[in-house]
């Protein structure tokens, strides 16, 4: 799991952008549904969409199956203009 | 901001139930939209909730803001038989 190295970077914003992250970890006992972090992926990003305009190239996402831990990295670069959706 | 504390502990399973964390961090530029980390905390947590029983007092929300990033940590305890909603 790369958490650490996720968020250490890109802490400083730039003059003419913004950016939003979304780390999602799920820690599941055996019993656990091994696919809750794909389903919750998409309502994420659905409800990012509700809020703000998202171009597909500006999206990276990386998610992670471990035997216990998957994690899914979102990290959304919003033009200029791009949170304006819900104003 | 807390984010490597924040997931820095609870990362080994225990035995009977399973965890939730989602870690969102807003960098905004200098007009971007301050309430945005507000308005997604509630639609995650209803994408949340369509998946699996939450128990309010097995959620833990942490929110930061500051000048330029906000953050956001949602901490879910999901019982031993939460995620049969969407089996």
């Amino acid at each position: 799991m790369n958490l650490f190295r996720f968020f250490s970077r890109g802490q400083s914003a730039p003059a003419a952008r913004e950016r939003l992250q979304v780390l999602l970890a799920h820690e599941r006992a055996a019993t656990g549904d091994s696919d809750l972090v794909n389903k919750l992926r998409d309502e994420i990003l659905k409800a990012i969409s509700k809020h703000m305009q998202i171009d597909d190239e500006k999206v990276s996402i990386k998610m992670e199956r471990g035997a216990q831990v998957s994690t899914l990295a979102v990290d959304i670069e919003i033009p200029f203009n791009g949170n304006k959706k819900a104003a």
